[in-house]
This record gives C-alpha cells, structure tokens and sequence, in this order.
C-alpha cells in the first residue's frame, strides 16, 4: 500500500492496564497497511510532574528517551481517553516536557489521533483540544476521517483486552491507509 | 463589600518556585474586598499521575485533602500559566483525580479563572480549555471580565515575586468584587 | 414542579423546514414541567447578514423584535444543528446582532443548549463553541445533563416532522426539570 | 523566495468598509514574497443566508463564484475579526455554503489565518474556532507563527485604511514567506 516504508509510535493517555485505548494501540500494529510498523512509546507515567526547575536541572532521562523516540519515527499515533472534556493529565503533562525539549520533537511531524471511551461521544471532546495543542508544537495534525470509538466496552474483550469489533477494526485500518497516504503526501521522508 | 463573608481557595497551576501565576495566587488576598477570605490550596504537585487502579485501592490522601479543601470553600479561584495552548498538565492532572472523588468537589462551585504569561495573550487559550473541563465538573464558571496578565514578566518583581503593576492590581480588585457578587447570587450560602 | 413560573423562548438554529432541530423545540412545550411555557423566538433568518455600517444607522427592527423577545423570557432554549463542528453561520449572525444591543439581551440569562444531528455526535462540537460564545455573553449558561440527539433521522417522524423516539423525549423531559430548578437558583425573577 | 509561482485568494470576514481586517487583506499583496500573487474573494456578504431547502434548489450563483475561485488557487487567506468570541456569522455562512459543494473548495486546500481587532487578543479565539472548522473541511491548515493584529486602531490608518504598522507589516512579510513554503511542501502543484 504505501511506497515507502513508514514507522510510527503510539503514545496512550491512560495508565490504566485494562485501559480501552492501550487496547486500541495494541490491535493497530495488525491493522497497519504493509510497509507500516507501529511501535509503542514508553508510558506517560514514565515521566515526571513538569516543573521548569526540574527543567533547569536538566531534562529527565524519561523525558529524553520520549522525545527521541518520536524525532526517530515518521509520525505519532496518539491514542487516548478522555477526562473532563479533555486531555487527560498524564498525557499532556508528557507532551508539555516534550515540547519543551531542544529539537522539539513533534515539530512537523504527522500526527494521528484516535480514542476510545465507554461513552457516545468516544472521547470527540479530547480529540480537538489536543488539536489545539498540536497547533503550537507545529504538528501536521491528520484530519479525517477521525476515529472515536464510543462504547467501547462492547467493542473491546475485557479478559483479552482485545479490539474485537469488526466495523471499528475495519474503519482504524482504512484511517491508517489515508494516514500513510497523508504522512508520505506533507512529510518528505 | 461582600453581605455575607466569604472564603475562597486558591490553586496554582504551575510547580515553578518563581511562577507568575502564584504571585499572582498570592497578591490576592490583599486585592480582596472585606469580607473575602482567601488561602491557598495544597499544591498540584502534592498529587500522584492519575491512575484508575491507583484510584481502585483507594484515593491517595492528597487527593481527599484537595478535594476536602474545595468542598469546604465558598468558591475556587484557578490560576494557572497557559502550556502549549491548553491546560498545564500537572494542573489538569490534580482536576482529573478531584473529578473521580465521591461528593465531586467542584459540583455547584462557584470557580474564577486568572492567567498570566510572558506572551501577549496572557493565558488566554488555556482558560477557555479550562471552561470546557468546568462543564463536565457541573461547576458554576464566572464569565467577565477576564483577567488575563499578558506580559508578566514586566508586572511581577523578579526578586520578590511581588505583583507590582498596578493596573493589574485594580482591575483584579474589580474581578474579585465582581466574583463576590457572583458567589452570593447563584450560589446561596 | 416549578415554584414560580417560567417563561422561556426557543431559538433554532436550521432554517431548513424539515429541521430536526426545529422538530425538537417543537416538541419542548409538551415536555415541560409544569409553571414552565416554551414559545418560539423569531426564526435566525429574519434578520440580515451583520454588519456594523449597517447597525450605525439604526438596528433592524427584526434584531430589535428579536432582543425584545429575549430580555423578556426567563431564559433561553437555543436548539441548533452542528455546521462544519462548529455554530450555523445563520444561528451566529443573529447572536452577532444580538450582542451589539443595548442593554444587550443575553447578559445574565439562563441559556439551556440543545442539538440534534444525523450523525453520532449529536451536534457536541456546536455545543463547546456555543459555550464559548455565552461566555463573552455573560449568559448565565446550564450545564449538565447536556441533550444531544444523535441519529436523529431515526427519532424523529419524517413526514410529521414530530420527535417520536421515548428515551430522548424522557430524557429532555429530565433536562427541562433540571433548567427549571437551575433558572430559579441561580436567576432570582 | 518561491520556486513556483503561488496565487493566493483571500476571504474577509467583515462586511463594514472600514474594516480593520478589509485593511490587512487590502495590505497582503504589497507584502507578499515574489512569485506570490494575492487577490480578494468576493464578499461574505454576496451569498444568501444558509438554508438547505434552498440548496435543494440549487446553489445560488454567488455560492459557486465563491467556490470556483477557491478552487482555482493554490490557497486561501481568511482575515477576519472575532465576534463574541468566534468566527462572525456572516464568515462561518459563507463557509457552510461552500462546505455543501460538490467537489468541496477547502478539501486539501492550504489555508492560512489572520486576525486583526480593537483589543489586546487580536482575534485570537476566533482563530481556534476557525481551526476546527477547517479540520471538518479537511484543509491543510498552516500552524506558526499566528498573525492576530491587537490594537488594531492604533495600527491601521483610519482614513486611508492602510496598514502602517512597521512590526505588523514586517511580522506578516515573515508569516507569508512561511505559508509559501508551507504551501509547496505540504500541496505539490
């Protein structure tokens, strides 16, 4: 499908083990056209609460090893719940160290949202704050077709924690062709 | 000023010692019209990552702290820096494990949001991410004016941490007094 | 159900005749507790495009019949299709009149948003910006439970443009009950 | 500064002749990078107000002018000023319209930003609304740096409506010479 290899990373905002969209990101590596790897990015957890003294101290090893790992890839997969109406904690406190790191690490490159949530709205309201955000980080944000996996607690076997649901398998897979379609269109490899 | 006295909690959406915001936080009390208590909430950095299996064995004692702090103020005043465009992440962080808490904290309160910032706009997009999160929590969110501190750096003494631009000082006097009527309209004591 | 009654207008968003959200506030009235009456505000279309060379003459006296209507309501139903994830161009024009007014119509009015839409989402992303918007309105804007009628094609009786589907006009019957005791809180007649 | 030669079109969103943002637009093409020409759409103000039963008709003809000569560029300008905190009604008409059209003008479309108002955020909060539009649009939407002129008064020459601005003017000259760039990046000719 794509004409040049592309390897993407997924970063998931929950910390929850059984968490719906760490399931999402575990079924994306099957679902990925040929000529795409996906690999998982180390947790938000993995990273501190950001304090510019902390900073100033210099950068965190953790924090580092995220940003590497996302200049080293050929685009983001970011996939998360939504808390509040928005971005949960943990997710966006990992990107305010990234994009505080030299070499801003998301700085043009191509990024591709997804959520899942037990509710309708499958985490839509999350989705468009980290829109906002992607803005300042100069991100080549995806547009549409978006993926929202509402109910996802029909949708996702919770002693496997296993995407099962055809329709939503079979929307990720055609998101991820225009993605690489996207990727290999604006980001000159 | 106030018919009925008031008291109100602060909380800091920034772990920087020098932080802008909580000078900010901290001329408050001075700028209050009689009758107006206001103290300072624990720090957002008192809390862990939000995690729901942390959350399954039992809210952290910081969480119940927080959450007793808010529930026991006649209204909260959330100052916070803007961080890539949105809501810091440590300050979104403390909000998502107040949401999850029984008798949820922000239920009916009365909530006014200040910002400061290096930039221009003073905050200006992270207090709008901030209203979204504010509808979920059933909070009673002031509207005008906005206080928002573009250019702080040039309102606040470096050495002291002192808000010293006087503008800035008078039209937070307003909002204050504003906020206080607000309390006593909606939200019967 | 009201201790005092409550008269409120509804503002549609749609011009279209076959509207989904026109059959909505259509349906508002029979839903009502009891001491609440629901009347329609002017259709958005009766006023022209907005344009303050034209407001130095002199406001239109559909902009003014408009303001009329609404500072004499106890508050406001605005029930409105999601255009683009964002507010009808033709919905915000009228607000944009609404807004230059004097003793501008609005200010301190309890607003309940509803939306409806063929989609999933129900109209959720006109709602955050409508919020938005009430904000610099200084409306007085409800919060939760929030109505967005999603599949709406399969709720709502075509040929009879008449909401048929019982969940939702349960839970609008639900959200009503909930605006009535909130406009009586929070906005003293 | 262009390898190929652009041709730009831009769309104001205000309707009164002394509009600030009429100005900026007015200023564009004395500051665009070589090779870069820049012309006006016509008017928000030509197309009726939305209304599908009128689409159903037919799109009227000043809606498929505007839709052919957005079409026909290689990208779009939108200068508008913010109306209680959003896009102006009269703009987001104009675009719902063109939204409705086959062949749908902002698909893949690079699309840059400008704001200009009387107060200190310059429009700011219209641009993030803008934003999200545009994502439904699926247009390439040009990140950093924002231009959002405050103080607009101050800025712009009342009686010749000419941007005088040094800074304003140089800080444009940049964000052109960007989007150009931008433009034959991310949209091959």
């Amino acid at each position: 499908m794509t004409d040049r290899s592309l390897h993407l990373v997924t970063l998931v905002g929950s910390l929850r083990k059984k968490s719906y969209n760490a399931a999402v990101a575990r079924a994306l590596p099957d679902l990925a056209p040929e000529g795409m790897s996906i690999t998982p990015l180390p947790s938000v957890g993995s990273v501190p609460h950001y304090d510019a003294d902390v900073q100033a101290e210099g950068f965190p090893e953790s924090v580092q090893a995220l940003g590497n790992a996302i200049r080293g890839a050929d685009g983001v997969i970011i996939i998360s719940p939504e808390y509040n109406y928005s971005v949960p904690g943990v997710l966006k406190n990992a990107i305010d160290w990234c994009s505080r790191l030299p070499d801003q690490p998301f700085r043009r490159k191509p990024v591709l949202i997804q959520s899942a949530s037990p509710g309708v709205l499958g985490g839509a309201r999350m989705q468009y704050h980290l829109r906002q955000i992607l803005v300042f980080l100069d991100a080549l944000a995806f547009t549409v077709p978006e993926v929202m996996v509402g109910g996802a607690a029909g949708k996702i076997d919770e002693a496997t924690g296993t995407l099962t649901d055809q329709g939503t398998r079979d929307f990720i897979t055609k998101q991820l062709k225009a993605f690489a379609e996207f990727v290999q269109r604006v980001s000159p490899g």
